[in-house]
């Protein structure tokens, strides 16, 4: 591991590189939150399922979507987070419009019994890449 | 965007590719937590120094260490959220003994007014390299 296979994300700077030296541009409008969702426990492998699923289609079809991890926690595990990051407040305004966000508010409506979004400011994003 | 441009992380599966076709791996044990801090207002900014440059040098020298996503709570910026993937239990476990791991608590023992581990089981971790 060295360098080249850093991705170094900090407080409105991104640094990626995959093959060369590092390079950083200034992302001053770099949009980042944290949601933290409790699931009907009835509702928990669908929502799984469905969360999955869109993650995967606004990763693979969203420019500006650039990380959305969800987790559920081990010892409550219908209590689920996901980190989001997106490029800037209008790739966060262009996902929440998008079809598929609008289908998975749809399909998880029901199964969503609290919902809190939590903004968060970057302090340091760091990621490797393989 | 295309495929070969997406890291899509499964629930025990990481599928990375940067230049090539998506390929899968089976990672049974990759150990994900959140670390939920709160720091002395007075103390936030060396904090913030202090984790930022942990977790620089973790994913520099530590192959197991996967992501580190340190943020700050944009309404309560002394609620600090520490986002952890590593490759599995022995990862984090050599990460718990790394000199620089100790040093960061070591220096930020005092700015710390609580810390609490979420330990956390992934639903899919999905983030974009470029």
């Amino acid at each position: 591991v060295d360098a080249k296979h850093l991705l170094l994300f900090g407080a409105s700077v991104i640094t990626a590189s995959l093959s060369g030296p590092a390079t950083a541009e200034t992302t001053q409008e770099q949009y980042v939150q944290v949601a933290e969702i409790e699931i009907f426990p009835a509702q928990l492998d669908q929502y799984k399922a469905a969360v999955a699923e869109h993650i995967a289609t606004a990763l693979r079809v969203e420019p500006g979507v650039l990380v959305l991890y969800a987790v559920s926690d081990a010892d409550h595990p219908t209590d689920v987070r996901v980190f989001e990051v997106y490029r800037d407040t209008d790739a966060y305004n262009s996902h929440l419009q998008s079809a598929h966000f609008l289908k998975y508010k749809t399909t998880t409506d029901k199964m969503v019994k609290s919902l809190k979004l939590v903004r968060v400011v970057p302090i340091m994003l760091g990621a490797k890449a393989k």
